[in-house]
């Protein structure tokens, strides 16, 4: 029996939809998960999908905000939501929220930010803003080195509670790529009866890999290499190929690392969190750990909280 | 009408088998090429595909010497003939052949090498060994530093007219995966209408985006970060990307480019060959260029030349 919902927060990627109803204190109240990525929603009706996985919840309670973010708000998405340039924070979002219409109710598109990276070029982000306002609101560091792996890690300078310069690392696509169809595939799946102990050994050379000043495209034959002439442990290609690829980003902002030691953020679930807490730790970094989907309902609910709730209640065509 | 042929080679690699027939100044007499590269041969009879290709030469000519190299010679082709370990001349190679028969005939496989990299890890070429061998033939400096680019670019220490020390990078391999399927294919695919100039200039801030510090994984993303917020050119996204891994690989190779300014050299065939040459010319470098296809079959005659000819018509079958 749900008593009193205070919004529906849809999280809209590539690859699947995850919609949670909300209670206001961002406990979870139901939730329906889809693989319906954007790239995977005939005819591109994204209404019909998002009615699909909780029209139920906004029949029952038609006056409750919708709140969506992530690819879904991307050029290939429902509509764009222009990125928002410069630093941002809760405020900034909500008030450049973009509307679109599944015929019967508003729903709402969190934008995605421009920034600088680290090394002054461009960078953009979509989704990560959300998660990294929920861990905020969790009692993240206002002001920190935020680490987000994935497909497309992200590394974020957090100001004054504001997300500031961040870099994007192509680290987890690259990963997936090579293991699926490379040189390094057959390699990589034959891990056999290797034990965990090894596999973990050959993730911390491959973490030592990174450094040796070869550059990432000549190591990354090297693990090849390795195998074929014996100077490898058998199984343990793909382990070996993930620390290189983590160590790789790690190096890249080395300085940074450094300079925010004891402020230093991971928001990440499950395997890959326990990947680069265990890679930072060799390297002698400790990091704060937030958990990425529980930061991700938070932040939904924080950009709500930001005036949305009654602007969205007055204005939905439902009521 | 083909006189006095002195032997049949043959570059069997991954993708394609090349075989030739050769007069003993290395002219090409007649060659045939098939798309029967050694993953793309029914049942693993590779004798079958050989025959179908040159039996008629082996026919015409039953004592000619037949000599193979490249990945027909790996644990995947036809007979693995083991990396020959250390420092290796046109003699190593010939007291290393690898005999296998068709039946009918005895055909030999030059092994491939195996050496430690500029970094003291191992590595290992297969193919790319007659190509330097032939290079040499040709006239090419007996030490300098040598690169053969590809889907496994080489960078050879060659010393004494043998091959020392070499590395190799993914550089190739990891472009086409890119272009293929990654989230930079779309932006890639899009050509357009773009001017060979501006493609030309889009190459050479690849090249330079290389050397900014960033690391390679973001320098990945920061392509696709470029074109989503206007600041790249459209339709030059795939000579960016080859500008910047390419440039990635001369930055890994960069103090032995420096030492060997005076004695580099380029061996490679068509687009690459122009690509490489223009990289190099980008920082300052001018390397000799040998052509890759005539160098291997010229590497193919002066392995054959080193005692295989006598000891292969005295013990072939089919005499």
């Amino acid at each position: 029996m749900i008593d009193n919902p205070y919004m529906i927060g849809v999280d809209w990627g590539t690859t699947s939809l995850r919609a949670y109803l909300m209670a206001a204190d961002g406990a979870v109240l139901d939730r329906q998960i889809r693989a319906s990525g954007i790239l995977n929603v005939p005819d591109g009706d994204y209404a019909f999908v998002l009615e699909e996985a909780c029209g139920g919840w906004m029949e029952r309670w038609p006056g409750l905000p919708v709140l969506m973010c992530g690819m879904i708000g991307s050029r290939q998405g429902w509509r764009e939501a222009p990125y928002l340039q410069g630093d941002a924070g809760s405020k900034e979002l909500a008030a450049a929220l973009v509307t679109v219409t599944t015929g019967k109710y508003q729903v709402q598109i969190v934008p995605g930010l421009e920034a600088k990276s680290f090394n002054g070029g461009p960078d953009v982000m979509r989704g990560e803003e959300t998660i990294l306002i929920g861990a905020l609101a969790q009692g993240a560091p206002t002001e920190g080195l935020y680490c987000l792996p994935g497909t497309h890690s992200k590394w974020v300078s957090v100001f004054n509670g504001r997300i500031g310069a961040f870099s994007t690392f192509l680290t987890g696509e690259i990963y997936e790529m090579l293991c699926r169809r490379s040189i390094l595939s057959a390699l990589i799946k034959s891990t056999g009866s290797t034990s965990d102990e090894v596999r973990h050994e050959a993730f911390l050379r491959g973490l030592d890999l990174a450094g040796d000043g070869a550059g990432l495209l000549h190591q990354l034959f090297s693990i090849r290499a390795r195998a074929l002439t014996g100077a490898g442990d058998e199984g343990t290609a793909g382990d070996m190929l993930s620390g290189l690829l983590i160590g790789s980003e790690l190096l890249s902002v080395g300085d940074r690392l450094r300079s925010f030691r004891d402020s230093l953020v991971l928001v990440a679930s499950g395997a890959i969190a326990d990947r680069y807490r265990t890679a930072l730790a060799h390297l002698g970094f400790k990091p704060r750990l937030f958990d990425a989907e529980t930061a991700c309902m938070s932040g939904l609910c924080a950009v709500a909280a930001e005036g949305l709730l009654e602007s969205t209640k007055s204005t939905n065509l439902a009521t």
